[in-house]
C-alpha cells in the first residue's frame, strides 16, 4: 500500500493531519443526526460509520502497536469499524452496517477527538519514520474516505424523496466545448509513480509500456452530447453495449444517468442543491462504465486505456470527474503485496474492476496524482464519474 | 373496521385521546436519535415512522375529512407515512422506511404536536358522533401501533452487538407451575364481540361454533418446559414440525427462540435492559407459530383453536403474552369489508396468517378484549408470543 | 393417512390395483421420451419421477416390509425417488428432479413391471388384512399422482413455445348458464368421512359443526363471467384482493387464468390439444384461490366454506374442477397423525395451505368422495382449479 | 469475428465441414435421449440445442442468405435456437433451454441432415469467396460448441448420483514433475494473429507489447501440488485470494476442484468414467481463475499476462487444458467489430472475464491456435482449465 524514499518532516505531518481530521468533520456538519445512520444500499456506508473507520484504522495500525500502555476507547468498536480487514478478526458485515444505532453520532466523535488528540501528541514527540509513513498512510486511507463521504452523502440525501439541501455543491465547471483532441506518438512510454512523494503500492513498480499511435480530446463529454446518445435511442440499441452492461441497463430500468429525474418533460439533476434543471454545458457525471463504453461506441470512438490516459494527461484538462478507462484493474509488473494487514489494501481488488483515472471535485485537496489508479464495477456509478474519448 | 351502538362521551374521548398520543411519545422517550429511522429487517419499521404514520392517520382520515379549512402540515407526508392504504394513493414502500432521515426526529415531533393540538380543539368542539367514532379508530389505531413500537424497539435494540438497555422492562411474571388443566364441555357456543364497547370489524359478526369437549391448561409454557424440548432435540425432529415450518428453521438456522445467545455454556436472553441469564420460569417468548405448534406436538397435546381459547378465556391466566392458536385468520360468518378507505383495515390480511388470542405486556391499557383477534405470518416472532396448551 | 373398518377383498383389491398401474402408464403413452424428465418450474415433477416415485412407494411400503427375502430393484433408487419422507432417509431434493437424466425412461418402466409383478403376486397368496391395507393406500397414492401427472403434463406441454397437441382433452363440459342456487338451513351438521370405504387421514374425526343460513350456486363460474370481471378492470383493483394476492399479480405480472395467450385480439387458452379460441360457456379453470376470491368479492359474493360446501354438494353440480373453498387446510378436532413414516402424509402440511373441494376431469374413477380435502397454496394455479359462489 | 486473406479451397472446405458435421454426432452418440435436452444449471445447454443450434447459425447466415428461393426447415427453430444474437431477433431465454422438450432429438437430428446436405450442396457448387468465408466461420463456431458440448455432457453426467460412464475419456496425461522453468527475456514483442489462417476477430489488430523478463513453468500444476495447497488450508486463508474470490468460496462452500468428491477418505474425482480414485500424477483441472490465483499466490508465484504465454508459448507443453492468465479480456488495439449479427460474436463479452490460453483435451483438432483467446467468468469451472505458474 506504501513506499517512498523518506518520510516527510513532523511539521508537514502534523499540519496534514490536523487539516484532514478537520475536513472530514466538516464536510459531514451539514448533516442532521439521522443522516449519519442510514444505509441505502450495500456499497452506500453511513457517514457515522466513516467518521469512527477512519479513526479505528489509526487507533488500530498506530496506537496499538506503537504507543505504549495505550487502552483502546472502546474494545467493542474494532468488530463495529472494521470494514475489510480480515486479518484484523471478526467485524460487522458491510450490509449491517446501516443498522448500528449505537454508538451515537455524539459518542463517535468522542471517539474521534479522543484518537486525534494521541495521535498528534504522537508526532510532536517526533516518532520513528516507521510511525511516520503508517500515519501518513492514514490521512491517504482518510482522504479516501472524504471522497466515499461526498458519494455516500449525495446518496443518501439524493434519495430521499423531498431532494434536501446539502448547501454544498461541489460545482462542475461549464464546458465550452471545441473538440479538440490531442496526439500521442506510437513508442514505449514509462508508467507508475516515480520519484519522493507519496503513492498506493497500486502505482509503484514503475515499468515500460508499448502503446500505438492514439488521439485523445481535451474535454469532457457534456450533458448536452449525453443527451443527444439518448435521444438517438442509446439505452435501447443493443448494438453498442457490452453483453453485461444490457443485461444491467435492461434488469435495473436504467435509461438516464443517477440522479436525472424527468419532471414535467425537461431533465433535471439533483447536485447536492436540490433538483435543478439540467445544465447542458456540464460534463456528465454520475454514470457506468457500461454507459461511457456505450455512448463512446456511438460516437464511434472508444475509450482510453490507463496506460494512454497517464502518458496524455499533461495536456488534458481534467480533475473535475474521474474517468473511466478500458483497462482493467490488474497489477503492475513487479507488483507486490505488503506485509501483514495493511497488505489486504489494494491487491485483493484486483479482479472484476475497472479503471478509473484522473480526480474528481469530490477529491481532497493533495490526493490527486496523475499516477493514482482508482477503480469501481463497472455498474456503479455513485461515484463522480465521466466519460473521455479516444482512439 | 368498526363500530358499536354508542359513541363514548367527549370527555371520555378526550382524556383517552391525550393519554394516548402522550403514551406512544412516552415510549420513544429513552430512544436516541439514531435509533428512530433504522429498518433492521422488513418487518420492523422505524419508530419515527410510528409516531409519523399514527399522526397522518388523523389527520388524513379526521382533519382533512371534517375540519373546514384544513391545510396539511406538510403534503409530503402522505406520501411518507401511509402504510398500505392503496386507496390514499402513491406511498413509500415498506422496505424503504429506514432509508428515510428526513424529515427529521424534531420535525415529526412537531407534526405530531400539531396534529394532537388539532384534534383536541376539534373534540372540545363537540363534533358529530361520526366524528368521534373515526377519533375513537385513531385511538384505537395508535395503540395498535404502541404495540408495535414495544416490538420494534426491542429488535432494533436487541440487535445491536453491544445490546444496550432500554430502562423499560415490559417484565414479565414468574410462574409457578401447577400444570392444571380447565375442562369444557362440547355444545354450541357464542363466538365474537358482544355489547357496545368498541372493536374492530373482525371481531363483529357474533355467532355460533360448535365445539367438542377439550382441555386447556391454565398456565402458559414455560422456559424450563422449553429448554427442555430443545435438550431432547425438539429442533433437529423433523415429526415434529409442519414441513414450511421445518424448512423455515433449516434455511434461517433457527436453534433457539429469537432473543436466546449462548454465552459461556449458559443461555441468556435479551430482556430490554441488557443480555440476562435465561430465567426459567418465566414463560418462553418470542416464539413463531411454527416453534408453538413442534412443542405442543413433542409434549403430546395441540394448539386450542381461537374459539376454544375465547370460550375459556374467563378461566385462564392471560394478559402476559400473546398466545399461537391453531386458528387461521378468516372472517367470521357475516363479516362485511367497510366502505372507504378504512375498509382496508383487517379483510385484506386473511389469508396466509395464524390467529392469536390475548394480549401481552406489550399491549396499551384498554386495548384488550378477550374476542380480539391478532394475527401473523406462522414465521414471525419479534411480537410478544407465547405457547398455551390444549387437548 | 387411513383407516376404515374393514379391507378390501383380494379380488376387488387385484382388480384395482393392476387397473390403477395401468392407467399411470396410459396416461405417459403419448410423450416423447424427452418429455419424461423435465421440469419447468419447482412445484412441477417430471413424469418420469411419478412413474419411479409411485413405484418406489409401493417397493418401500409394502414389498420391502413384507416380502420375505426381497431384494430392492437399485438401491439407488430410494434416494432418487423419495418425495418428502424424511423417515425414509437422505433423497434428491424437490427443485433438482429434472436433472436427473438416469435412470432412463426404459429403465424406469423395468422398474414399473417388477414391482407391479412382485406385488400382484403378493396380492394372489391372500396377504393379511394389515399388508392389503397397505397396498390400498398405495393404490390411492398412485391415483393422487395420476391427477398430478395430469396437471404436469399440461404444465410441461402448455409451455412449449410450439403448443404441441397430447390428444387427451380430459375435456370440460359447456356450462348453460341459470344462475340458481341452493339454500341451506342454519343449523348443527356432521363433517367427515363416514362409513366403510376409504378415505385419508385427513376426512377422519367425524364431527358436528354449526353452520349459518347461506345459498351457493348449481353451476362453476364461466368463462364469460369472468371475462366481464377482466373486462371490467379486476385485475387492476386492488380493493378486491388480499394483500397478498395483489401483491403475487404484481410480482409475478398475472393478468388472466394460466394458459390464456391473447393472439390477434382475441383471448386462446391451451388445453392439451392446441392453442384455442376461448370458449365462453366452459367452467374457468386454471386460476389461483386468490383470483377466486377477488372474483366474488367483484360479484358481491363470497367462496364457500369447505363445511358449507359438504353439507350443500348432494345439491350441487360438481365433479369438473376443484372448487376453491374459504377455508384453511386445518386438522378436525380429534385428527391422529399415523404412526411411522405414513405419518407424514397429511398433517405437516396443514399450514399455508386453503381447501378445496370436489374433484376434476383430471381425477381417476374411484378416487373422487363428497368428503375429500384437496388443498394447494393460494397463488398455484397449474391444477384444475374453478370458482364456486356462495353467500 | 473473421478475416484472413484467402479463402480456404473448396475440397478442403468440403472435407472440414463434414468432418465438423459428423463429429458433433459422434461427441452425442453415446448419449441416451434423456440426457440431450437437460439444463442443470444456467450455464450448461443442453446437447440437443448445441445440435440445432450450430445447424441454425449455417442454416441462417448461410443458406437463409446464399441460397436462392431457401425455404428454412421450421420456422420456429430461430427463435428456438438462436443463442444471443439480438440482431436475429426474439429468442428463447438462456435459462428456459431446458425446458424445451419438443422439437424432440430425432427432429434435431432431421434438422441436422437437412441442413447439411443443403451446404454440402452449396460447397460442391464452387459459391463466392464470400459464402466460403461464411461457411468457414460455420466451421469454427460448430467447433467452439463441439468443446462446450465436451463441457456440458461432463457435467450432466457427472452431476448424476449414479455417476454414469461416457465411454470416452478425453482422457489427460501424466506429468513427470521437473519443475523446469523457461526464461523469457525483455522487450518488445509482437502479439495477436499473423498470417492466412483462419482467426477470430479477438485475435487480429496485431501489434507490440513491452514485456518485463520473467520466468514460467513448463509444466502444469499437478493434483499432488495442489493437494498441498489445500492439505496446507489454502481455501481457509483468505490472504491468498482475492476479496470476490473468498466471498464465491464462502457462498458456495467451495472446498475443492469441481468433480473431486472425498469417499472413506480418499479423494476420488468424475473423468466421464465413473468415480475414480484421484491420480496425484494429473495436472488439476476444472478449477476456476480465483483458486488459479490463490494457489499461485500460496507458491509466491503469479499466474502469466496472455503476452508473457503468448510469447513464451513454443517452449511450453500445452494443450492438455486450458490456461487461466492474468488477463482480463479486453481488446487489442485496432479491434473491430464487424459490421451485423456476426458483429456480436466476440466484442461485446470484452468486459468481466479472464483470458485462458492454450487448448485443452476437449478442443477438437484444428481449433487450436497460440494466438487463441478463450475467455470466461473468474467463477467457472466446467471447463477443462489448469494452471501454470510464472514470476
Amino acid at each position: 500500500m506504501i513506499d517512498h524514499a523518506t518520510a516527510p518532516t513532523t511539521e508537514l505531518l502534523l499540519e496534514n493531519f490536523k487539516k484532514t481530521r478537520a475536513h472530514t468533520a466538516s464536510l459531514c456538519e451539514p448533516l442532521k443526526v439521522e443522516d449519519y445512520s442510514v444505509q441505502p444500499v450495500e456499497f452506500v456506508s453511513p457517514p457515522k460509520w466513516h467518521l469512527a473507520h477512519s479513526t479505528w484504522f489509526l487507533e488500530q495500525f498506530v496506537l496499538n502497536q506503537y504507543k505504549e500502555d495505550f487502552k483502546v476507547f472502546d474494545k467493542d468498536f474494532a468488530y463495529l469499524f472494521n470494514s475489510y480487514y480480515n486479518n484484523m478478526g471478526e467485524r460487522v458485515l458491510r450490509p449491517n452496517r446501516g443498522n448500528m444505532t449505537r454508538p451515537s453520532v455524539e459518542e463517535v466523535y468522542e471517539y474521534r477527538n479522543f484518537v486525534t488528540e494521541q495521535v498528534v501528541r504522537m508526532i510532536e514527540q517526533q516518532p520513528s519514520e516507521e510511525v511516520m509513513k503508517i500515519i501518513e498512510i492514514g490521512i491517504h486511507h482518510e482522504q479516501q474516505h472524504q471522497e466515499l463521504l461526498a458519494y455516500d452523502i449525495k446518496y443518501i440525501l439524493g434519495n430521499q424523496p423531498t431532494f434536501p439541501s446539502y448547501e454544498n455543491n461541489f460545482g462542475l465547471e461549464e464546458i465550452e466545448l471545441t473538440n479538440k483532441y490531442v496526439s500521442i506518438e506510437e513508442g514505449i512510454y514509462e508508467i507508475g509513480h516515480k520519484g519522493e512523494g507519496f503513492a498506493f503500492d497500486n502505482e509503484f513498480g514503475r515499468h515500460k509500456v508499448y502503446l500505438h499511435p492514439f488521439i485523445i480530446r481535451k474535454e469532457l463529454v457534456t450533458n448536452a452530447e449525453y443527451l443527444e446518445f439518448m435521444d438517438d435511442g442509446g439505452y435501447e440499441n443493443f448494438n453498442l453495449w457490452h453483453a453485461d452492461g444490457w443485461e444491467w441497463i435492461n434488469s435495473e430500468e436504467i435509461k438516464s444517468p443517477m440522479y436525472w429525474h424527468k419532471k414535467n418533460g425537461k431533465w433535471h439533476n439533483y447536485d447536492y442543491t436540490g433538483l435543478k434543471e439540467l445544465n447542458p454545458k456540464l460534463p456528465v457525471s454520475h454514470i457506468s462504465f457500461y454507459e461511457a463504453y456505450a455512448f463512446a461506441e456511438w460516437k464511434g470512438m472508444r475509450l482510453p486505456t490507463e496506460f494512454e490516459w497517464e502518458v496524455a494527461s499533461n495536456k488534458l484538462q481534467w480533475g473535475q470527474l474521474w474517468e473511466w478507462t478500458n483497462s482493467a484493474y490488474l497489477p503492475y509488473p513487479n507488483f507486490k503485496t505488503a506485509e501483514g494487514a495493511l497488505g489486504e489494501y489494494n491487491g485483493k481488488f484486483m479482479v472484476n474492476q475497472m479503471v478509473l483515472r484522473g480526480s474528481a471535485v469530490s477529491t481532497p485537496e493533495g490526493h490527486s496524482r496523475y499516477t493514482y489508479r482508482n477503480f469501481f464495477q463497472p455498474e456503479l456509478r455513485w461515484l463522480f464519474s465521466g466519460i473521455r474519448l479516444a482512439r
